[in-house]
């Protein structure tokens, strides 16, 4: 297959860890044969500082003519001190997610099982967990409109959808979960919201033409609970924006490490992949990075583009280095593995395949 | 102090818990020399099976009377199969909160020594935890309008806050604060709601008249990672109503048991005072449900009259049940003791006071 990848290395060690992804997408290219091309552009802190813009003109049109893009991580504390700065590097990636069109977050929750010592639930609870939420990116509240009085006093955010804005994401909600093990949770606050309601009706009639998949409800509520007590009880997940935001982040935690999470953003014509870590400033150029969510995002990638093989072979060998603990130590403390060893291991271990 | 208490046992195991509840009441007038006077009422499933509706005028009326009204449980399974049902038990409790203007819901968050085996967190991380959460209770989305286009395709919902609505509950969460260990969390999303940078606003501004009490904020995303990862940092959280129910939710749920957690819903002239575990009509009669929660409601009640000594007393009472394993089966499962019996060791170690 020949894929054309936009490369946003960003921030802190965004562009380290990038580096062991492309490795690893390069392993892929050499041992299953397909033909990569790779464009790097800048965004971020570090295009503010280059160009003026935290994503440039020329950072959109790569990412516009690409089949998908590769981000590193953004965001700057030099930055952070005003948080009203009209110009903020976060905002190159909301922006890109807008031009792009990518409406659909996706979030794979997996426990490790060389990792559940590191969680805070207990491994009972923890062990076998593996379930991917598709959040809706792009509408309700946080797009909707914004209102506040002239004196001050009274303000409002209105949370609005279209049954077009559902059935999208829905759709890829429903075929993951097809592939998987057949069971699809909407979250949702149908009990109390209008525009739940509309969310169960579109989803539970779309849930129509896929028979194989199981479709349950749970308020977002009983949701925060259950991905506590029971977070094997779960599939795919759907869920509107906000919720999304809040239990994506809630089952980011339980894996027990932040350092192993990827995920994709997905439109009808483009797809960006990224770990879900920041751009940890603190840890730039030291060679401590965990490489591994940025080589899971590329594992997402493979398996966007139907390359199951592939992105199975990523994952093996990641599951490898966890096993043998050819890890960074925020892994494991006294561990003597830099970002670059641990992304030449991984690499290593998709071309020689067993 | 003379108190007029409405008894509210409702539906379930409501009646045998409150009966457990008014026990220790009794035990604490008797011991402190108090006089409470107990008038009871119809509320839920029973009151629309008695008088066709969840909230006959009668019961309103004896609350609206009353200085607090002290809740069993609400719900029975027969209304269950019609969600749209225009009569439901649930709504009798709706309509009470909103006729007695309870703006305020407050939910402890307590890891109990005897109980964190039961925690699906991990000791070490459960250990300590004592926090309570003031919810907003009766603004933003879920009180907001509510619009459905007419082809039924486009559905939203206005999250609405007033700066007197938001300083309301503030206040009492800052008089919590103060009482506390001196911290208050704001949960919100200021980063993207103008709601919630008028709740930033509003709460700075009112943290000035407490100088004792450090203020800080949490996106409602990293709030929801942070109460599993390191539930002993908070002391109160102040948010609003959505947030406040999807993390107090969550919140209930590391204590190891929700057969433990009372709330109370406060107004300008009226409190109420609850379990939060429903009426688990399965159990209704068989002398095993945990009356622990509803005697946990009186300590909150007491509390709120400033009767602290009395508070003190029934938390101590409740400690030294779980100390000594006099507790119903859900949280020993081969005890042989009932509902009535932990009652009345409780009630009895009020009296007894070592
Ligand atoms: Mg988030
Ligand atoms: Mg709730």
């Amino acid at each position: 297959m020949n894929l054309n990848i936009a490369l946003l290395p960003g921030d802190g060690v965004g562009p380290e860890v990038l580096a062991q992804a492309v490795k690893c997408l390069q392993a892929v290219e050499e041992t299953f044969n397909h033909n990569f091309v790779f464009k790097e552009a800048s965004i971020g802190a570090i295009a503010i500082d280059k160009k003026g813009a935290s994503l440039p003109e020329s950072t959109l049109n790569l990412c516009k003519e690409a089949d998908a893009v590769l981000l590193g991580a953004i965001g700057h504390p030099k930055y952070d001190t005003n948080p009203n700065s009209p110009i903020r590097p976060e905002q190159g990636l909301l922006k890109l997610r807008k031009e792009l069109g990518l409406f659909a977050n996706i979030r794979p929750v997996i426990a490790h099982s060389a990792l559940v010592d590191k969680s805070p639930l207990k491994k009972e609870v923890v062990s076998g967990t593996d379930f991917v939420i598709y959040r809706e990116l792009t509408g309700g509240i946080y797009f909707g409109e914004k209102k506040l009085n002239e004196e001050g006093t009274v303000a409002s955010d209105l949370c609005e959808y279209s049954e077009e804005e559902i059935s999208r994401v829905a759709h890829l909600a429903f075929k993951a979960a097809k592939n998987r093990r057949g069971k699809l949770t909407l979250v949702d606050k149908a009990n109390v919201l209008e525009s739940s309601r509309l969310w169960r009706k579109v989803v539970a009639k779309i849930g129509e033409s896929y028979p194989d998949v199981v479709l349950d409800y749970l308020f977002v509520d009983n949701a925060a609970m259950q991905i506590i007590l029971k977070p094997t009880q779960f599939d795919v997940i759907l869920t509107e924006n906000m919720f999304g935001d809040i239990i994506s982040d809630e089952g980011s935690v339980i894996g027990g490490s932040i350092g192993l999470l990827a995920s994709a953003s997905i439109g009808e014509e483009s797809a960006l992949f990224e770990p879900i870590h920041g751009s940890y400033p603190q840890a730039m150029g030291l060679d401590i990075a965990n490489p591994i969510a940025s080589i899971l995002s590329v594992a997402m990638l493979l398996e966007h583009f139907g390359l199951i093989d592939e992105s199975l072979a990523v994952r093996n060998a990641v599951d490898k280095s966890l096993k043998k603990e050819i890890v960074t130590p925020d892994l494991k403390h006294d561990s003597q593995y830099g970002t670059n060893q641990v992304g030449d291991f991984i690499a290593h271990n998709i071309v020689d395949i067993e």
